[in-house]
């Protein structure tokens, strides 16, 4: 099978990580209907590892796009588990960005679009989505950024 | 074509703002079947401007009220321009109310009950709504309320 | 009719609380296609009071779980309201829990552990779901968790 998105991302040169397990009683995706429920995926590493800290105090938020940027490349390997192929995505329908934020923190936006863009860059048009960025008082694991999806696929 | 729910608006003395601008990569509203996801609206002003600060030590929660209510009425514009006539509407589905609010604030239901009777004055029973309010560390550009939709539409 | 998930429950010692009010201008649950969309619920005990503070400072973690239990429950008690039997439901889809935290904490799947395990146990394998733990600056009246749900019933 040809798989375009596969194509455009190695253009792009980002590659899919492993999919991660995730770290409590519950699963990375259900599907009902031709929707994607994704859970809250956080920022690893190609080694493991993940992104930690508050913003803008522990981190700038450059540095929380990069973490944002992590959190979509996980849920898209869990999309292509469930699916077979990232050409099977008709559209990303919303996106949940939980930035771990100082209480003054105003810059949820320009964390996100860290994932945003990278959704946009991949899907084209099928990558717009509708949005809610918001500031956490903490987060899973101390990361910086936790990030769930809706997914229409075919 | 007839709207009655613009009537209804007139009467109660409402009128939809423009549609806002999404402020970052991503767009207002994604359907999927039958519904539509809108992105976390913000409390702009006839002017522009937004209702910024915490609750309560910034802002009364009937300031934060007033907030809710102006998030709710631009989610509204935005429906409208997606499917032309509020009246398509079959139900609202989900609200997600997010408060800036301090760390000992427990009065959240009040603040988005702003947006709630709003909702079901506009449209009686089909504003009928399940609804999650919570307090956020920090929200976008500092405001003082962030509100969701899903919405069911004919 | 039969209702195996009623015995299920009886074998594990749960019983269903009474369904709560919910705590303003809303409902506890809409119905839109085959989907239920629960409301934030929270932590009511059988005597109406409800567990609040924060956690790890009001709170232990377990002290959470047990909250996040409570949460459910009151949850299926709305579930089963709406469609007469939790033997009629399909799948739990999304689960998304909310937890009064510190900054620091990091323990959010702990807490949220309580929710999804009781449902893996009382569900079985339509009980696994996709799901979104992160830490709110506060809750409505003062809760230590709040959880809402997304339920796929026949």
């Amino acid at each position: 099978m040809s798989d375009s998105i596969n194509d455009k991302m190695a253009t792009l040169g980002l590659t899919l990580p492993e999919v991660p397990l995730p770290v409590a009683a519950y699963v990375n995706c259900v599907r009902s209907g031709n929707l994607l429920h994704l859970s809250g995926g956080l920022p690893i590493r190609a080694d493991g590892s993940m992104i930690t800290g508050k913003i803008p105090t522990d981190l700038t938020p450059e540095e929380g796009q990069e973490a944002a940027r992590l959190c979509i490349l996980n849920r898209l390997a869990v999309v292509k588990q469930e699916i077979g192929s990232l050409d099977k995505v008709k559209q990303i329908v919303a996106l949940n960005g939980f930035v771990n934020s100082e209480p003054d923190f105003q810059g949820h936006p320009v964390v996100i679009n860290g994932a945003s863009e990278l959704l946009l860059q991949v899907f084209g048009d099928r990558g717009k989505h509708s949005r809610t960025a918001l500031g956490a008082a903490s987060l899973p694991l101390g990361v910086a950024v936790e990030i769930n999806l809706v997914v229409e696929v075919e």
